[in-house]
């Protein structure tokens, strides 16, 4: 018989572009989900944020950091018609594409089926917004 | 017992790089399926085309035209070795891979499992082909 | 009844970026499978390496490489942070960010639903690392 379960994670940061490992959260949804075999969707529900995996290594946080800066810069704010709006957050809503909104994780035998160093993380990039993520699991 | 779905929606635009916002299409499809607790994919069918989630506000996708352009920029033409099959649309499978092909959104209760502001975008950047968006649900 | 199947394939390459089509590994994962109706999510499980879905045209891989290596040079090796573990591929992980880990695809009549150009691609940023995709089916 197919199960599924659906929890939405908050949690809170203090930083402006917080790169949080989520990935003890995402396991605590797939106990308490009690499903063995299946697939779990974990994805970010602010569109200037992003559930990506990657290293859990702080040098290559910074890298991404500024990478994406670099790639598309918070100044000027007024380079941005979306900014015309009366927000300034135009540049998270173009990091959030590059990085994507969500993930799609195996589960096998109960686990998040993984390779060595995967790890999930939750990336927001307008770090004034709530932090919520949506883990979704469907199996058996 | 796990009950699919799947329709393939077409439809037509008239500019080069058209955003166009699909949600209406896809809550269709989804109550078309009778699916209340499952996954929902929803992805481009054509390869210089992105699905992709985030706010429908024309500003940002004018932003988001801008900054592909600038990313992967359509001319030169010759500056693509694909572009040497005769194709001049090498830019777009460029575009595409940034911006992503597909979407994995979780349905809870019947609907579409959203935050405030998601909203489901096709963005085609070869606008010469033709616009098919693939629906498939899972679930129960 | 729902049914799952996974499998971790593994091959070589001799180059340091290749870009190898794997269509024909997933679609024998997926008779192997025997199921008919659901979705197939495509791995890889190593952090500096993509699975993604393009076109099938060696001028257009040739493209990504020289517009990968524009957007995250592999050198200076210094100007990355995660560089100082000892690592020189920081620009792999970042490369990998921008043409994504993972893909999800429809079955639909037990075969891959595509549109006509779609193959799905493993593309490896640090070539020195192990290849291995996860192949996860669930469906009935």
């Amino acid at each position: 018989m197919m199960k599924s379960y659906r929890n939405a994670v908050w949690f809170s940061e203090s930083e402006r572009m917080p790169i949080t490992n989520i990935t003890s959260d995402v396991r605590e949804c797939l106990v308490e989900s009690g499903i063995k075999e299946g697939l779990v969707l974990i994805n970010a529900m602010h569109i200037t944020a992003s559930v990506f995996i990657n290293d859990d290594e702080s040098g290559l946080h910074h890298d991404y950091k500024k990478w994406l800066e670099a790639m598309a810069p918070h100044e000027p704010v007024n380079s941005y018609r979306h900014n015309d709006t009366g927000e300034d957050n135009a540049d998270a809503h173009i990091k959030r594409q590059i990085m994507g909104r969500e993930v799609v994780v195996a589960v096998t035998a109960g686990k998040l089926d993984f390779g060595p160093w995967e790890q999930i993380f939750y990336g927001e990039f307008d770090g004034r917004r709530k932090k919520r993520v949506l883990v979704k699991v469907i199996g058996e």
